[in-house]
């Protein structure tokens, strides 16, 4: 079977925000699988706020995208054809392939996914790295105790919707970060937010020492720059900080510049940073906890989706900039 | 006995740096204690960094000094009378009568000290305070690992030259940060520190990076400023931050701004803020840890003496700008 392929390639590294130049398109056939090995037809690609590191040339956690490589990114797909005994065509896998309609990979580094209760995609969301993001930042570093008030920034995002509804199980006065009303209004009707504060609409200080009385004894912190450095005011004495993403930040050619450390001394605070990545052998006690909640139906979730691959890249620049709303897919297929 | 006291008061706030006038010295006729109480004669004044923070009036962990009080700090003495049946004149106590010649303390707030062995004034150093910061500082969050590098900022401070050594005997990498060749000559050839970077001499970053060839994993920081935004680019992945004392801003009117917090998210650094009195119930603990060590040979020290009280003010101005060399004391009598 030869097929066509279609590719987003990284063209050129961002200065500052991310640009549509950045990016290329473009075909090329695709070759046929090997021993051991399964072509996949990619139907959702995940968009996440860490691929713009990888954009960068700099050290980081994981190596950078070269210039003219496929831009990373996990996918749910359907084997397609398959030289491994575990695969038959027709199996949804997790991968990945990256910003790409087809792709090629060893059996061993593709996860067949169970989809009769859940569709594909959430594999990609809540019960994906982002709902592992959330359950092990918020339990092995937040440690939330009952009555506590925890803050997420990015509150109805991939990580935050998670990391919020996974705080009111624990008994915790939830209050969310947004931008934006409609955001604010989901967080609090639909997610179970106590509060949620939305950080456009100016005196974010205020705002949020109003929607937190008794101060901040966990932030889980998705954007970072202002956002972190005002709710460190807020912080109680030995409380916990999850450092987790500092989106704020991503698309700054300068860094932020932090002027309330001194609270850390002061109160005692426990700030740490973290990566899904740093738990892998224990992914699925993860997905064991979220996949019972969501069956419990006691966490809700949300997809963001833009259609088609040509489309990816306003969709990462629009991520990057707070315009999605839930988990931000691409439907490739 | 009617005895005529000598006292410092916080006579104004200061803004930003202090300053001589923020003092005034007095005299006043002392009382005379009541049951259960002990008069005592202050032999020995620390001067600590802690004390820049408790002539602000702001929220910090523990209450200000209020206008026209005696300036807080503990004190090494003997009692000259007693109505307590727990002590006698001749006893040697610590106490926190704070910035004057005598006091009259409860009992239950003094501590009989053993001077057998060591020096009155080393409950105010190895023995008190600091040396007991450093041991929980350095063991309960730095928790350094033999093979590892271990930094040290304000190096030859009274918690800076403890941590160092601790951290020797435990098997790492020991590197300073202080002021000047004299200070970094003293780390390196009488503490034992495998490096000792002059951070007056310029060229900071080159110079750490130079002296932690295999970057860093624990940082013990006293100073903050300037040195911590530098030293979180080199710190190692899983590294630990100790934030004991951030002296570099205790005299600043405008915070520090931290530039490089992002370090704290890719290299899933945990970094603590702590005071010792967070470990107030196992003090006894570290003190055997210290005065062991002590014993052995395995921790020098080394005081800085202001002579007479009207001297303190100058001690604590000095103290706050890097100008002390080991433990800073005022020798009251």
């Amino acid at each position: 079977m030869a097929v066509m392929n279609k590719q987003v390639i990284l063209a050129s590294r961002p200065q500052g925000a991310v640009t549509p130049d950045n990016f290329r398109i473009v075909e090329a056939p695709l070759g046929s699988p090997g021993p051991g090995e399964a072509m996949v037809k990619n139907e959702w690609l995940s968009l996440d706020p860490y691929m713009r590191g990888r954009m960068n040339d700099v050290k980081s956690y994981a190596p950078c995208v070269e210039l003219g490589a496929v831009m990373v990114g996990q996918t749910v797909g359907e084997v397609v054809e398959s030289r491994d005994p575990g695969l038959i065509p027709g199996d949804k896998v997790l991968s990945q392939l990256g910003w790409q309609l087809y792709g090629i990979a060893n059996a061993r580094d593709l996860t067949k996914l169970n989809v009769k209760r859940v569709p594909a995609s959430y594999y990609l969301g809540v019960l994906g790295m982002p709902g592992i993001t959330a359950w092990f930042g918020l339990h092995e570093i937040g440690k939330p105790k009952m009555g506590e008030t925890v803050v997420v920034s990015a509150a109805t995002g991939a990580v935050g919707s998670v990391a919020g509804q996974l705080a009111k199980i624990e008994g915790c006065r939830v209050v969310g970060i947004a931008g934006g009303k409609a955001k604010c209004d989901y967080a609090v009707q639909e997610l179970g937010y106590d509060a949620c504060v939305d950080y456009k609409a100016g005196n974010l200080a205020d705002a949020l020492r109003a929607a937190c009385p008794r101060g901040v004894d966990v932030l889980f912190e998705n954007v970072g720059g202002e956002i972190l450095d005002t709710t460190l005011r807020l912080m109680n004495t030995y409380s916990r900080i999850i450092v987790c993403g500092l989106i704020a930040e991503y698309n700054q050619s300068e860094p932020y510049g932090y002027r309330n450390l001194r609270s850390v001394l002061v109160n005692r605070i426990r700030m740490q940073g973290m990566i899904v990545f740093d738990w892998k052998d224990r992914y699925g006690e993860a997905l064991g906890g979220l996949a019972g909640r969501l069956a419990e139906g006691r966490l809700k979730y949300r997809e963001s989706v833009v259609e088609g691959i040509d489309n990816a890249p306003a969709g990462l620049i629009a991520l990057l900039k707070g315009g999605n709303f839930g988990k931000q897919l691409v439907k490739l297929a």
